[in-house]
């Protein structure tokens, strides 16, 4: 079957492990935004443009699938315009090695054409290549108060991360990350931005510098959009440890693993003592995700699954989900092995034609922009 | 005489009323430096290439002429290569209002070119039309923390002003400041900087810039100067009220003011209840500025003119001075008529060809910097 089922398939976030404990009101308002906006996309998808993507910092894995690139294909095929970011400048918000970023987006590129993402369709590009679009960074810088950058959930929280990892004081790159985020999202004029519920502050920068800017500078027609939050309805994908699947945690099943290396991951995937399989995903987590990989692959719900298994046991469900993510990446690997084998030309063809395109974009945008702030000389 | 004489003409910065209370150990080692910069400068002006500018806030006044243009233009004139930015995004870092910039700018061009700036041998610029310059913005904020922006004494003393002010906090945009100014003074691969002494602290963050880049992604030849601070040499002018003569203050004479206009400023001048003219400029400020300025014009010292005046008093100083500058202004005013005569076209052509050159320079380092942050793909 193909990855790019529709993520009905998979569990709402309230029963996904790790998920937030407590809702906030602006969150529980935007997910039902989001049940809205679902049924809007589908009446007519054109009205939409996304912005999504992410810091090239290895080889996708499967919980990036499930994640982000499963949706954003969904969205891409439903026929809504997107802007795919490979933001290289990112990599270096937290950390002063940025590895081999050739290499790399090289990896994350053959992921992104491989799962389904069609460069005729979404605009695939890197942040280090549309300078336009970077310098909406300082218009924007001058619409937000330090203040605000300091009361930013993620970046308090990226912080105090980086901190733990390194010891190192918070960049200024990271510290006005959510304006860059603004930038990427607005220069696009993008609405639509899939998003967790923990990045939904983020995001909520970017309204903010989207009203501000239209209020001082274009008050009689809003030039920039206040996007809309779509919430992934995903699950947090564990990785073989029971932790989340990250590259770093040396936890995660890459996309671009071998069938036996599939086989090695859910062997070595962490359960539980109990013999009979059911599905709940605050007691049982590991088992829970297990269901989860299974019911997205083979189109079916986590509970349905259990039930099918039940006293069978685990040795039976890690079968069952092996079979079915081998299966279920097949299509996936195959053109993956292919493109890699038609070496790197169509690849840079791709992301130089990308490029063009945002940067013909960031242009016009800062052209406008440009017109509005009364800069024209 | 030409407004564009040496600065030996006027006073030390020690003697400056309003001047440093105490002088910091690196300051001291800037102006030393300074002194042996200007030697080199004469011996071998294609060394060094300078990157100054001004915020177009208003028309230039009698304190920009003295306090920076001059020295621009004895800096061309001795054959330096110079940038001249018109930092049209820095008004915006503490006030929401730019005015009507277009206008701004058209003004500060004419002064500029009025004063004796060639924009055959100087490239001007605006900031705003220079996108690949901006872009450096984002790897620059990757080497300096938060922890640094917040400790810099420039920020720190603006942002308490822009608070008197209005009360609003301080903006990204002043926050991020000295980066900003890293990445105008490194696209150039400027290596001189005129600046005063309160500036030495914004000079020092680009110079950490500049190194950490080279640590990082050129140690083997290290690509950006650390660029040298040029102290001016040059007295704070003081307007009609006695204080630092600024726009905003409403106490300026502008470079562009009549000769009526002139005589009534320096008919309103302050200055204070002794008969005989001295220098004293800790005791008599008001009296030095005067003298300050008259020497300026006539190519003599403030303590020669206070000795030919004499117990003439100051209403013999003030019909001297207003001799002396409006003979000195002469030329400037009589060819910024002629440029205003012109039409904008003139104005218009020198400044697109300005931002030409610089996004030409801006583009081949961001080429550079791409290469050397290993973002080519």
């Amino acid at each position: 079957m193909s990855v790019t089922i529709a993520p009905e398939a998979t569990t709402p976030p309230s029963a996904t492990p790790g998920g937030p404990a407590s809702t906030t009101r602006s969150a529980a308002a935007a997910r039902e935004r989001t049940a809205d906006l679902e049924q809007l996309i589908v009446q007519n998808p054109g009205a939409y443009r996304v912005l999504t993507g992410d810091r090239p910092t290895g080889a996708l894995h499967l919980g990036h699938l499930l994640g982000t690139v499963a949706n954003r294909v969904r969205l891409q095929n439903l026929g809504v315009e997107m802007f795919l970011i490979v933001a290289d400048y990112q990599v270096i918000t937290d950390r002063d090695d940025a590895g081999d970023l050739p290499a790399t987006v090289r990896e994350v590129l053959l992921d992104y054409l491989a799962a389904g993402i069609d460069p005729e369709c979404t605009t695939i590009f890197t942040h280090s290549a549309v300078p336009a679009l970077n310098q909406l960074l300082l218009p924007f810088l001058s619409l937000v108060t330090v203040a605000e950058l300091e009361r930013n959930p993620t970046v308090k929280a990226e912080s105090e991360a980086a901190a733990e990892r390194g010891g190192r004081g918070t960049s200024g790159l990271l510290f006005t990350y959510p304006v860059h985020q603004a930038a990427d999202i607005l220069f696009c004029h993008g609405n639509l931005v899939p998003v967790g519920e923990d990045q939904l502050p983020h995001l909520e920068a970017t309204r903010t510098v989207a009203r501000r800017f239209n209020q001082r500078y274009s008050a009689a027609q809003p030039y920039f959009p206040e996007p809309d939050a779509l919430i992934a309805q995903s699950p947090t994908i564990l990785g073989s440890d029971g932790g989340k699947m990250s590259k770093s945690r040396g936890n995660a099943l890459e996309l671009r693993a071998t069938e036996d290396e599939t086989v090695a991951f859910f062997r070595r995937a962490k359960t539980d003592a109990d013999r009979a399989i059911t599905y709940e995903p605050e007691r049982r987590p590991e088992i829970a995700n297990l269901l989860q990989i299974g019911a997205y692959f083979t189109g079916t719900s986590p509970q349905a699954l259990a039930d099918e298994v039940g006293s069978a046991g685990a040795g039976r469900l890690k079968t069952l989900v092996t079979e079915a993510v081998t299966e279920g990446l097949r299509p996936l690997r195959a053109r993956r092995r292919e493109l890699a084998a038609t070496g790197s030309r169509h690849l840079a063809e791709v992301l130089a034609r990308g490029n063009a395109h945002a940067n013909a974009i960031a242009d016009r945008t800062l052209d406008d922009v440009r017109d509005l702030m009364g800069m024209r000389y």
